[in-house]
């Protein structure tokens, strides 16, 4: 698999639907995973929703000789349910929980539960570093009426944070995982521009699937096709995207789906069809160091105003969030004082036929005590929820905050551009990191 | 300020204490703040305690001609309470918050409601990418029954763990802030070993404040000296740290920290001591890639076993924490089970005299409500208990999982120690960032 320079990376990445009691014909599927997984020898292995701990230890046991190394990330109430399986070395792992994950008084939904994340292992592959990160976010339950959205765009916005940050000293970074978005849609483009991650869909020279590379299908047997709306076969919302660094250029040679079935067996391995992309790792041996061409550097110019556009346009979503949490916030407010206003009142009413407890009560005591009941019910929910809202809000607002910052600093430097022609060339690769990357892939 | 090659950075951290309401002359201390910032321009200013927004866009406000950048970072339900001021462009801004940060029924400590949190921005200095970080750790209420010790170890290593992996592209790192633990104290190790951060403290060529460089000292009018308890003149907790990279070599010059009042006042800044150190940054020119000397390979290896019995500890630590909290959960799930026992115990008891409505009760009927609201209310509040300790409990597995993959990646290293004598010099300066970077520092 690796000759003198190239290294060739098989990755995987799959959303197992491991709810448990819930999704259908889980253990069979779990054991068609492994018996793939076993069989296929992926050299990165990146899952997501295994929701369950026993599940993950099952997989474990079953690919210790493939994939000896392997890290479950917890977080939430339930877990994150993400989980990765190598067969190089993991020598670090860390989690990144998304600020913002829903409501946990939406329990149908359940996202809030599974305490969303991104996590990433630090692999060391033929002497190479790769961060490889996993991440799921938010469902969109409704494109309509997506009130996650915000939701949404912030964990997009983490995210790109996230890998840009901590991919300094990285050689190579492959993400994975169900971005619950199209490939169109703001936060994946966000994602893409920002950190200069490549889809292998678009990036790849072969690829084998769905036509549009669609992961959520409708001839999947486990999908209601009525949840797709007017996207009839299905749409792409999972994805494995990766970029190379100044040492090492990655490409993609080929990228795989399955198409809803799996020959030999009556069901697929999920209700997401699941990608296999390969990745051809070549050395840079020799730094072309020398000045950028004007080409170059338009390019380079236009990608900076595409990524202000799109971060002016994240932070309208994220206003519009904070216009609802502060409308909810209110409503949790006044809700809050009305149960107290009510408690008051029935107090002031219950107070004289209270002194005179033998007497026939005008106020029946069992009421009192119903109202009573309630009218603290009432006052304990919105004193929970404004507290739930607050916290939302401060997460919003901080997300608006270093959307701001982040428009400031690319319009300077969009400014500085044409002069800068010169001394771009004097910079070290990692300069250009901050929001945008722009690193020579060739 | 600056010469050819070197460049003097002045570090200012204070934990302000700017409870609203509660702060005592928190208003007059704050202006005394902004006029000695004012006055003083140092060139990175990292504030803790700023609880209310109001009072850091009054600093904004005051500093706009000598600090005109700043970030404030917005968490929890009060905030973060962390903010920076800088004479640099700050060019980007990113927070983690910790997982676990106390409890929100203990609401006297407050400090879950503050979302404690780790911030980072990002400037550049003289053309150099200086990341600069601020936080501030879970209290210490009581040091010999530290109920928040696997909190605050837990914090730590995420502390750690995030600024390993956001400073790979960063020519120099600060921090400042309040790690609420002594410098002996095992958090305070693992993150100075494990970051390779130096302790300005210690470093120091010149240092002008208090014995011991203590920055809580019960000379100081806000302080009870009760609550320092064995520590009779005060205890070290703030702390100015940085390090260099293999582009910059850096040196603390001078510390000073306050002595608990200031000269034509009344009062000191804070309750906490204020702190300023001045750096010298030294471009490295030439890279000395020549073999490590035995010495220096010896002195790393020594390093890496002391950072092996570290996070050992911290596994402990870690581990006593996930025994108290199972102990809670338990708790809380049996007081949920016997809540829900005497509700369906009240019910069979009620259901006959409910049958028949009209007769004279056995089971008075304000006893049962009052009741039947009684159990209803342990209900709830033993599953909000449950929930909230289930994500306790995943937040220190999953801290105690990236712990024993750190200890086995290090025990790996170390045992390869001899051998890669020759190698060893073959490396980048960013390999070595892997839990333990021991950098060259000139």
């Amino acid at each position: 698999m690796e000759d003198n320079n190239t290294i060739r990376l098989r990755v995987f990445s799959l959303n197992c639907w491991g709810i448990r009691y819930l999704s259908k014909h889980r253990l069979e599927r779990y054991s068609m995973i492994g018996e793939l997984l076993s069989r296929e020898q992926h050299d990165i292995v990146l899952l997501q929703e295994v929701w369950s701990e026993k599940d993950f230890l099952g997989l474990k046991r079953e690919l210790s000789s493939s994939h000896p190394y392997s890290h479950y990330f917890k977080s939430g109430v339930i877990g994150s349910g993400l989980a990765t399986f190598a067969r190089h070395q993991i020598h670090d792992a860390f989690l990144y929980r998304y600020s913002l994950n829903g409501y946990p008084y939406m329990a149908h939904h359940g996202d809030w539960f599974g305490g969303k994340a991104v996590g990433v292992v630090i692999l060391k592959i033929g002497g190479l570093t790769a961060n490889v990160y996993v991440t799921h976010l938010h469902a969109e339950y409704s494109r309509d009426k997506d009130s996650y959205l915000p939701h949404r765009v912030v964990q997009v916005w983490e995210l790109q944070q996230f890998i840009r940050h901590t991919s300094g000293g990285a050689d190579m970074v492959i993400l994975g995982g169900d971005l619950n978005m199209h490939p169109q849609d703001l936060g994946t483009r966000l994602l893409r521009t920002s950190t200069g991650l490549l889809d292998s869909y678009t990036e790849t020279a072969k690829f084998d699937g769905c036509e549009g590379g669609i992961t959520l299908i409708a001839e999947n047997p486990f999908i209601n096709p009525k949840e797709l709306g007017p996207f009839e076969k299905g749409v792409r919302i999972d994805y494995i995207m990766y970029k190379g660094s100044g040492r090492v250029s990655l490409r993609c040679v080929s990228l795989a789906t399955t198409k809803g079935s799996v020959p030999g067996h009556p069901f697929p391995y999920s209700d997401h069809e699941l990608l296999t992309a390969e990745l051809e790792l070549q050395m840079i041996t020799q730094h072309t160091e020398g000045n950028r061409t004007r080409e170059e550097l338009d390019r380079n110019a236009a990608k900076l105003a595409e990524l202000v556009d799109m971060v002016t346009e994240a932070r309208t979503e994220v206003k519009v969030g904070l216009h609802c949490v502060e409308r909810m916030r209110y409503t949790a407010a006044r809700t809050g004082v009305m149960g107290l206003a009510l408690l008051l009142l029935e107090l002031a009413i219950g107070a004289v036929p209270w002194l005179a407890l033998g007497a026939n009560q005008p106020f029946p005591r069992t009421s009192f005590y119903l109202l009573g009941a309630l009218c603290f019910a009432i006052l304990l929910t919105a004193f929970l929820l404004y507290v739930f809202y607050t916290m939302e809000q401060k997460s919003l607002q901080g997300a608006e905050d270093q959307m701001r910052l982040a428009v400031g600093s690319l319009q300077e430097r969009l400014k500085e551009f044409p002069p800068t022609h010169a001394l771009n060339s004097l910079r070290r690769p990692s300069d250009d990191l901050d929001l945008c990357p722009l690193e020579p892939e060739e």
